[in-house]
């Protein structure tokens, strides 16, 4: 029979305690939400919901085509232009997804003939793009500028070091200023995927490449999502004006793809407009992580000191990750759980996100429930 | 310097006259809109945008995180549910974007081991689907289930079909009951994208795959997107409950994106069950193209006669098909134009799609137009 393979693998996914279900969620919870990629909690906020209402209603409910054909509107103009002005980059490109994005920048950047250097910690499409370009991929070790610049001086031609900025995972930092060091020897460009790093990191969340003094560089191509912190969906290529035109004429998630709906171009714009208003909320969420660690830590328990507004703490099998974060639930919050295959060293663990909406009792009470569900 | 490769790609492509532009568009305009994939005019339908405006208000801007974590909303299951029926399959799964839906399938019904048999005319996201999966690709001729029927008899063990049901560029149909005989015969699965086929083909709209007697089947798959006649955003793989689970286990665009807006969701449930209660607009949609192409040929055009709702009128040169569409839009009117690298036979056309809501009287202008500006 067909599909009849696929039997096999479900049967052995769930002799593994592997077995992924859905879980829908209703509108309203009692759960205290540390599972969400809402950073700022702005998915929910009003300016924002009613910035997916006001779009929706003006220009529809969807683009209606490619973005080289009727999928541009004025609206997508103004976020692109917003955007790129707010991450301090020449020009912005908006695309239906985060992944869209990463795999546009990467196939278009890593032609024929080139050579793509890839941090061992990169996520799913960052890999996928690596996979798809036509240029030869080395994937080096994690966070290690030394071994991105060694891989470069083996090649002669057009180059880049592709990265997170910060990885999904555990929540590190990606050490840029050294990445940029390496490519600029070399005269490889660098390609970082901002999508935890927008809203959470650099002056007011302008991301960690504006943090790390590459903002507008012309080496240098941002990524990121619209999808966490700007409580939205899409994806966003930042770059210098003669990548964006390149990325319009060859990036196939773009040509071949619906653009963004206007009710997500909303949504973003009105989100990315309450940052610039108030951006005391990126330090917030960056205080919430410290605060969120130091308390963990404090009960003994595993965590890595968060770098943005990602914290995650081990665990010690992945059933145990299971188990503790189905007890949290139990107990009322809501955790992420990462094992494999999503995690690219084998260590299971649960994954918290530190949003700038938390109550520090709302924090003292995670603590605690993660505290005493721990395996 | 790092993108200086890019400028040589540019210049080339202003030599070939290739040059791609985005053209933003208003809210209102006069323009007739021939160009869009809004097959059934639902994008502005009032109860479509609505849709998405409720779920905007109730469920928030983005869905928050991946389908598997806290991205999927009892909206998200709701719309499944009643796309699977709908369609006539035990079960879907909606991502993000048909690009993302079709990547999916492919990857994940075309494993290491296993043969991947594709039409040489598929849309780019079903091939770069076979670029990324571990089976062997091979490339058969266009719509031609003889040929499937070789390449299949070729290989031992799990292989697929995969072919768009209703071509994008030319608007022409896939030989589906050929291709689905010829894969039976092998123990096979045919995957196929209706991205152009839901809501215009088949009873009420089902789709290609419906009218064809395959919805359901244990050994068929299909991918659609939500952006076309659905007026929204997103995507949907529908197939039997054992394939819909491997795709949550294993589909990377699945587990590595965030889920589908809210707001998308909701416009694209809202077009569904329009469509439920109003099931002429699909037949609509076909009367209109046929229309378009007899006037378009009593002309003396050279279009192809529409299997769907897409109809497409060749051109001389690039050059011309672009300064023909120019011409209709400075007339009033938008038409598609597409033109290599985006078609694979190299002959450029006008693609004109024929919406369910076009009055006689705008069809009959649209026609006078193209004929008035002809090359
Ligand atoms: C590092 C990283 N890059 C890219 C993405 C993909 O973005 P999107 O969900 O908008 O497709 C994600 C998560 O979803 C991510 O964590
Ligand atoms: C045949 C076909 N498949 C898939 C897609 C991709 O769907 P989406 O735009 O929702 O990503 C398109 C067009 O966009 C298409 O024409």
């Amino acid at each position: 029979m067909a599909f009849g393979w696929i039997d096999e693998q479900a049967e052995a996914r769930r002799r593994a305690g592997l077995v992924r279900t859905l879980r829908p969620r209703p509108a309203e919870s009692a759960l205290l939400d540390l599972a969400s990629n809402d950073y700022l909690g702005l998915a929910h906020h009003p300016e924002v919901t009613e910035g997916a209402v006001r779009a929706a209603r003006t220009w529809g409910g969807g683009s209606t085509g490619s973005r080289l054909v009727t999928g541009t509107t004025e609206l997508h103009t103004e976020l692109e232009r917003e955007l790129a002005a707010f991450c301090g980059f020449e020009a912005a490109l908006v695309f239906s997804s985060g992944y869209a994005a990463n795999l546009a920048a990467v196939t278009t950047l890593g032609p024929h003939g080139s050579l793509i250097v890839s941090d061992a910690g990169n996520h799913a499409s960052l890999i996928d793009g690596c996979r798809l370009a036509r240029g030869e991929r080395q994937v080096v070790g994690h966070a290690d500028p030394e071994a991105v610049r060694k891989a470069l001086a083996t090649h002669q031609g057009p180059a880049i070091a592709v990265s997170d900025t910060v990885f999904s995972v555990d929540g590190d930092r990606a050490p840029l200023a050294g990445l940029a060091e390496a490519c600029r020897e070399h005269g490889a460009g660098l390609v970082v995927d901002d999508a935890h790093g927008l809203g959470v990191l650099g002056d007011g969340g302008r991301g960690a490449p504006y943090a790390a003094g590459l903002s507008g560089a012309e080496d240098v191509v941002v990524t990121a999502t619209l999808s966490k912190s700007l409580g939205s969906q899409g994806g966003v290529v930042l770059g210098p004006a003669r990548v964006i035109d390149h990325l319009v004429n060859a990036a196939r998630t773009f040509i071949f793809d619906t653009g963004l709906a206007p009710a997500a171009a909303g949504a973003a714009l009105a989100a990315l407009r309450l940052l610039v208003r108030e951006p005391e909320r990126a330090a917030r969420a960056r205080a919430v992580a410290a605060d969120l660690h130091a308390r963990l830590t404090a009960a003994g328990l595993e965590a890595v000191r968060p770098d943005a507004a990602v914290v995650s703490v081990r665990a010690p099998s992945p059933e145990q990750a299971v188990r503790w974060a189905a007890d949290c639930r139990t107990a009322g919050l809501a955790v992420g759980c990462f094992r494999p295959p999503s995690v690219p060293d084998g260590i299971s663990r649960l994954r918290l996100t530190a949003r700038a909406d938390l109550s520090g009792a709302e924090i003292e009470r995670a603590v605690r429930v993660i505290g005493e569900t721990r395996p």
